[in-house]
């Protein structure tokens, strides 16, 4: 029967079944983990191998340098020939970074606001700098906004991407808006690929500001969850074709490939950018870590391995996917209570509580042992206005743990929903 | 024969002779580098073995935490409990940061710059911000304050350290100096390690400028040439007696220990400095790589094994800069032509020309094809005001081809030299 169609008696003793069964779960002491999107220990041994290549003694690359020294500040050539497909980029679009995209991205950021972009006005002497955030969205990336003081805007997203509407709209009248914050496939959290048409409007994209960039975060081009995927089309090329390609900066990684903790991390722009940028960066250090760089290179060799590895983290994950959405179809469906969609890839899934009930769904798990995603995190400033969406992180419990914390999660939405449905009696 | 001493035709001779063997040498078509502090080939394979740590299989901090995945933000405990020990605070006052101590201290002062220190302004908020710096000093240094704009204040160096009269009294009377380049042991370039008396006076400085930080950059703590080598006093402990402990940041790295490209970077600072920089480091990166910190941990198990390690730098590299002072003892001491100490550590060798020398020496060597380090490169905004000082970095090229070069570069500064005072006559 559907929650919203009881009637208060009915709620009362549903709320009450519910009640029992969450302080049974209580009892039990659980202490899991569902609200980061880390791998588990299975996908981390894949990569066990990388730590080996250089039993053949050689660490000269390409170029004759030395990987063990100092130089080469934008990378390697082999890791830009091999990282630059993954981006979809030339080998000299490419600059590779250290283990964090989140690093190149802060640095991006901060390399616009203290010093400007193609020799525009650097951000922080403007009046003020605005950047567009589709949500929900990744909690890190707004973190890194809020911290230049830069001014958060909501953009809905639509199955097909964000609101480009809304977005053109707002970028052709206002010079203030600076950036938008994009996670192009499987977008985080709600696993949404970009249509076409809406890559195509990003690249073609005319903002008022000639310091407007899209970052592009990339994290999960090669993540797929399915045999069959359907990836996104190239941002970059379709920005050349419009003589637009400075519009764009392309993040990406292998956080989720090899290691989380040390892995390489790349970024993608055209020519223009990517010299002005080097530029800055040379102040910032002399250069990465180019050993791990060629390990990542010698344990691959091409991108079609890279693409290959990726479906062992699929078989260890995608039944992960499978279950929690199992357990959401069996038990919610049937009350009509939330929403949420099977992701095609990336690393999780959005969950839309009734409005006003995350809040109380996480704080309702965080207390029987099961620690999620902070309800608003998915949005800026931590703000949800509705209070509903949830970011669930399948990837790191073992399965029977993470059934264990589904099962409670349910127990927490059905409880959360029927206290909600009660106060409104 | 002192050159000075040489009437017009004797001067005229000496240039004549020295001009015909630098042109012999010119034919010779050589290509070596000696401008930067990069290890050589034989010190890099002393730490091939820390490639092969975790053959073992273990891959957990002492905390639990699976170094290769995400998280632990300033590092594993293990990596903190040895840096610690190599630039002298407790574990709870260090941060890992990734490969580079350059990129720390660009992010130390982006940070002041951006946000403030411990809830001073921010220095991008202040009318004008100036940093002291002794000069010669590190170029890279000196690029990173030039880079956001903070005016830079030349400070001559003495055989202690920088000269402390000046940096006490200018620091007490202008509270838009916000801080001081410092690398107390074994300078770069001269090699001077910093008396008792200068760090003591460091420690207890009272400037006007609250948010004042002394950049302490420790980057040759144990890099000695020496069997019994000298060490400087530990400043944090020093400002700790005086209650002024928030005075310094202190930065070291193992790039000239271990791998220049594959290192671990450290910084030490107060707890209260630290906490409050953790809080801004979070927003830039998850984690560095922790996997290479506990490379680090397994291949050297104490700072003993880390300073008996040093030794063997020292092995190979000592001899070089014993050559490198011969020739110029033989060469030019006769002469009474330059001035230059032999250092008892670092990567080294500050050589002065008679004044006006140092570019025209500079390009010489690099017209028979010898890089130095760019003349003026060891002043702020690369202004050497009397235009003597070039550094020597005899560390990276075989020894016989250093002596090689070696042999040009003093034909170089005698041919200068000769230039300069038939200019004069």
């Amino acid at each position: 029967m559907i929650l919203s169609q009881m009637n208060k008696e009915e709620l009362i003793g549903f709320k009450n079944e519910t009640e029992a069964l969450y302080n049974d779960f209580k009892a039990q002491g659980l202490s899991l983990n569902m609200s980061r999107g880390n791998p588990c220990t299975e996908q981390l041994e894949l990569s066990m191998d990388m730590l080996d290549v250089f039993d053949d003694g050689d660490f000269l690359s390409r170029n004759g340098i030395d990987v063990r020294s100092y130089g080469l500040l934008d990378g390697i050539p082999e890791a830009k020939a091999l990282f630059s497909d993954m981006i979809g980029v030339e080998d000299d679009e490419v600059i590779i970074f250290g283990n964090s995209s989140l690093n190149a991205m802060y640095w991006a950021v901060q390399t616009a606001y203290n010093k400007g972009v193609l020799g525009e006005k650097p951000w922080s002497k403007c009046e003020e700098v605005k950047f567009l955030c589709p949500v929900p969205g990744y909690d890190r990336h707004f973190k890194v906004t809020e911290f230049f003081g830069i001014k958060m805007i909501n953009i809905p997203m639509t199955p097909d991407g964000p609101d480009m509407d809304m977005v053109e709209k707002l970028v052709s009248e206002d010079d203030s808006i600076k950036g938008i914050w994009c996670v192009p496939q499987y977008s985080n959290p709600e696993g949404i690929s970009y249509s076409d048409e809406t890559v195509r409007r990003f690249a073609v994209l005319k903002p008022k500001a000639k310091d407007f960039r899209i970052f592009w975060d990339n994290a999960y081009c090669i993540h797929h969850l399915t045999d069959d995927p359907k990836t996104i089309i190239n941002i970059l090329d379709e920005a050349k074709k419009a003589g637009n390609e400075n519009i764009v900066y392309i993040f990406g990684s292998t956080s989720k490939v090899t290691f989380p903790g040390a892995g390489v991390a790349v970024m993608g722009a055209s020519r223009e950018n990517v010299e002005a940028l080097k530029k800055y960066l040379g102040i910032s250090i002399i250069s990465y870590d180019k050993m791990n760089q060629l390990r990542h290179v010698k344990f691959f060799g091409t991108f079609e391995n890279m693409c290959r590895h990726m479906k062992k983290h699929m078989e260890i994950i995608a039944p992960k996917f499978d279950a929690v959405c199992e357990i959401l179809d069996k038990e919610l469906t049937p009350l009509g209570i939330g929403s949420w969609k099977k992701p095609e890839g990336g690393y999780f899934i959005s969950f839309n509580t009734p409005v006003g009930c995350a809040k109380r769904i996480v704080q309702l798990c965080r207390d029987a042992g099961v620690t999620l995603t902070d309800a608003g995190a998915t949005f800026p400033y931590g703000i949800d206005p509705e209070d509903k969406n949830i970011r669930l992180a399948p990837t790191y419990p073992p399965i029977d743990e993470l059934k264990k914390a589904m099962e409670l999660f349910v127990i927490c939405v059905k409880l959360a929903a029927a206290e909600k449905l009660l106060s409104e009696k």
